[in-house]
């Protein structure tokens, strides 16, 4: 599987304030670069911090490529996952409308209750890993339903976790000329990180966009 | 005063580790024309977080620009500043040693003992701001000692302030190639950070440097 992160990020690093209140970085050459990759993607991944922040759709917003999905016998927006080690997710989130097929990656310990509540909102539950989600195992498993590129868009824990499982294959970041700051305020990875063993990168393009530049590696 | 701000960070905005434990994030390319940048300064500037982890000297590294600088009368090396709010900085500390002139800006919560003590370490101690050092006096202050250009070399603490004061002319930014992740590690601006209004500025070169790329603003 081809494993590939965007986001948007102020120049300090920061993909939204310290009330995690969505923050508008890129302007619309990049919504548009965002929103051929999400059609060209098999499925977009987000973790649950960005579905409860900002209660995204994650689908695709030009009518003639998700046209062009459905000529090639694709379904019109690719399929969505959350990760949701939590077990946040709400039964009227709209990722889980009727708009893509969704999974709801969870670990082992997610109460029986949750899952059938999450299947009877029409996602497909993949429980994978003990008291955490295992992001391999559960990748892996959604290879297995056909999704052979899947698109990452954040926040920074779920990027941080992919990092630190050695999951990412490549890293697109628009990086906005504005400073957002705040010591708690998300950054483009966060987690534990490293303290060794940083993931090195390779820069393979830069780009100016909009009144941005947008940084492209392959990991 | 001309206030430059120059850092090295990683993709995802981090000045170092959540163990604040200094890395290589740029290279020889880099590290040459952040020399270059304090041969033409008249101050260096970083906060007391930065002095605690990494203990630097903050002076000119290449003979030919000291030369230059005393050629032109001025001294060898740049004076040094460190802002100290919470009063932590060392007489054991490499900026108060006799390679270049210190100033120490302090607030008017100083006690008495430990501005003695900085003194008789050789640091010119400038006081301003009731119990936070107060930047725009403190500057103001720095410049009637006839320091005009004062680059800021970090940590996120002091360029986070420095930002909130709206006191940045130019802010130069090396993102390295790597990703250092954690929500506890330090960033290029921390502080509490914006919720709206965030600071705007303006992308005026991109440039590839060693590895990673270099990043120039005005603001």
């Amino acid at each position: 599987m081809e494993v590939v992160v965007n986001a948007a990020m102020s120049v300090d690093g920061k993909l939204s304030s310290r009330e995690r209140r969505q923050i508008a970085i890129s302007g619309p050459a990049d919504f548009d670069r965002v929103d051929a990759l999400r059609a060209e993607s098999d499925a977009v991944m987000v973790g649950v911090g960005t579905v409860l922040a900002d209660d995204p759709s994650l689908t695709v917003d030009d009518a003639g490529r998700k046209q062009e999905r459905t000529d090639a016998g694709q379904p019109a927006n690719p399929a969505r996952v959350v990760a949701d080690s939590r077990i946040r997710t709400s039964p009227d989130a709209r990722v889980l409308d009727d708009a893509a097929e969704t999974y709801l990656l969870v670990s082992k310990v997610a109460p029986a209750d949750f899952v059938t509540q999450m299947r009877e909102a029409g996602a497909t539950v993949i429980q994978a890993g003990e008291d955490r989600v295992d992001l391999e195992a559960a990748l892996s498993e959604l290879e297995s339903h056909g999704i052979e590129t899947l698109m990452v868009e954040g926040g920074g824990e779920i990027i941080a976790s992919l990092f630190e499982a050695g999951l990412v294959d490549q890293l697109s970041v628009f990086v906005g000329s504005l400073v957002i700051g705040g010591r708690n305020a998300p950054t483009l990875a966060d987690g534990d990180g490293f303290v060794e063993e940083f993931s090195e990168l390779t820069l393979e393009s830069v780009e100016q966009v909009d009144d941005g530049v947008l940084l492209s590696y392959t990991c």
